[in-house]
């Protein structure tokens, strides 16, 4: 185990200066202490070893471009307070840190740990080509991702929903209502998680039996193209259903169908993912795969406490759940 | 929620038998006691909303045709173990009941469960043919399946290793050393796991950059097919390395190559999987994919205690953790 006397060895520096740059004492130069900081993260030193104290200070990281927390209708507000639900009577402080692709670049990921005495994090809406993602390749903090998955860092957990279950389901509820040719919306493919939800669509198209060729699939990285470029594709093909990425994707399609002159349900079913607050609201109200967001903090505590407990769980998966709602019925007769 | 009037009166008896029966009175007869649960299983009703008192009763419903548990050497010892050390300090009281196939053909799972007080099960060593795994479809007493999953019923959860990594692992550690023909040797494809890590043979060459072809890989019912069908064939194809579903498979590989003329690593590279505990007395001391059955067993209670605390976790996988030991080195010159 790394000690404060291997830190100074290295440097040439004295036990007194390490201790003070790790207690982010003011008398120590930014350089200086940068410059420690990193030689004890490079040396495997790290809070976790650190502090013997019952009372532990975890962290929220949450890539602020990429997603919202502050108000009840965010996406992300339930996840952090199911956390928190779990975390603070167990005896953890919880800060949320919002942060964007600067912060990372400026600090690496074990060092913005150390430097803050944060013992374990809960990162949130990081998308794949972000710094810390390379970071958490390596990394030695505990950190728990959610809709990210790290293969081969033990220091790493992945929590979200079961995408192939929340598929399989959409695509049986179609099927059952009488559909077969069922098409899949998506934003690019430049998250874990979409490319999870593509993959997820043709696997149980497959296993439903039907067709799905990849010109069932139509993604684009502006919602707008694809409204304007697939959906009227999909609907000269003659789909008479849609599953899309998200529920922004599914609300966005009911408006694009109406202007094209098609009617939801009537002419073609929508289905969305993630239920996302404005669900119950559109016209019609959507049918989704639900995230409960709520239980998804709740794991995500658990795979953290899991983690800085030396049992290396890697990948938690909740249920995924069909909201059936009014935007899906069977197709009309002929179809 | 159901109630015992509920059953009473659609079975057209009196509160106080259904009562009786619920409670395993001997006064009742025996198709009398197994109609009135069969009923109240049919009517949703459960030990879950039956018991109120704190402690509650668990089960580890061990198939004792396929998996062993009862000493320190076999398999599942260390995942019973690990169970208990979560459950019991929580005031859970753990039965570990061994049953075959008859066991499961007589009584059906949720009846089995409601007439033994048992809120939630922990299921070892189930095969996919076995009468409980078509139950577990649509029961509603909460279940854990080590190493079988369960798509869509919100009651049922499965815990793991990642196999995908486990393999991935594997592959590198092979690829690193230089090795670029690699085998795949499995028992018959019978199992969820076997299943799984098939595909994940495949997945992680194909992530590595290896070519595999369905004849890299060799799946016989019996091990000493494989032993003289595959293993040849995989000599003759000039492989340096040979991935095994098991140890066992493994263990035999090395003694099978010795006698048909080749030295385990010298000759040829093999790797196991499970780690079980004669991997470090075999001859060469076995490379392998580690599971920590500690951790599965204390995963199994935490995916178990969610579920019944209608947090619905479906999947709990672990970090595989590659244990390198002799029975792999770099090809000889000329491979």
């Amino acid at each position: 185990m790394t000690t404060i006397q291997d830190i100074a060895d290295k440097l040439g520096i004295s036990k007194g200066t390490v201790s003070k740059a790790l207690n982010g004492a003011s008398d120590i130069s930014e350089t200086l202490q940068k410059q420690i900081l990193e030689t004890a993260v490079e040396l495997g030193y790290t809070k976790l070893r650190r502090y013997k104290k019952p009372s532990r200070r975890l962290c929220i990281l949450v890539q602020k471009d990429n997603i919202e927390y502050k108000e009840p209708h965010h996406f992300a507000y339930d996840i952090v307070m199911g956390f928190r639900q779990m975390a603070e009577p167990a005896g953890c402080e919880v800060d949320v840190v919002p942060l964007d692709v600067n912060t990372q670049r400026e600090t690496s990921y074990d060092v913005f740990m150390l430097q803050n005495d944060y013992s374990g994090g809960f990162a949130l809406g990081f998308s794949l080509n972000e710094p810390w993602i390379r970071d958490f390749q390596t990394s030695r903090t505990p950190i728990v991702l959610y809709d990210n998955h790290i293969v081969g860092n033990p220091s790493t957990a992945y929590v979200g929903i079961d995408n192939d279950e929340g598929m399989y389901l959409a695509v049986g509820h179609l099927k059952e209502l009488g559909h077969h040719k069922i098409g899949y919306l998506s934003s690019a493919l430049g998250s874990h998680i979409m490319q999870i939800r593509h993959r997820a669509f043709f696997q149980a198209m497959h296993r439903h039996g039907l067709k799905a060729d990849p010109s069932y699939s139509g993604c684009s990285y502006y919602l707008s193209e694809c409204m304007e470029k697939h959906l009227p594709r999909f609907l000269g093909m003659g789909m008479t259903a849609v599953i899309c990425c998200q529920d922004t994707f599914a609300s966005a399609a009911i408006t694009q169908c109406r202007q094209l002159g098609y009617q939801v349900p009537r002419d073609i079913s929508i289905i969305g993912f993630d239920d996302i607050p404005i669900c119950p609201y559109t016209s019609p109200p959507l049918t989704t795969v639900r995230q409960d967001r709520i239980e998804l903090g709740k794991s995500g505590y658990y795979a953290l406490n899991s983690l800085m407990n030396g049992v290396s769980i890697g990948t938690v998966l909740l249920h995924a759940d069909l909201i059936v709602r009014e935007s899906t019925k069977q197709p009309a007769a002929g179809n």
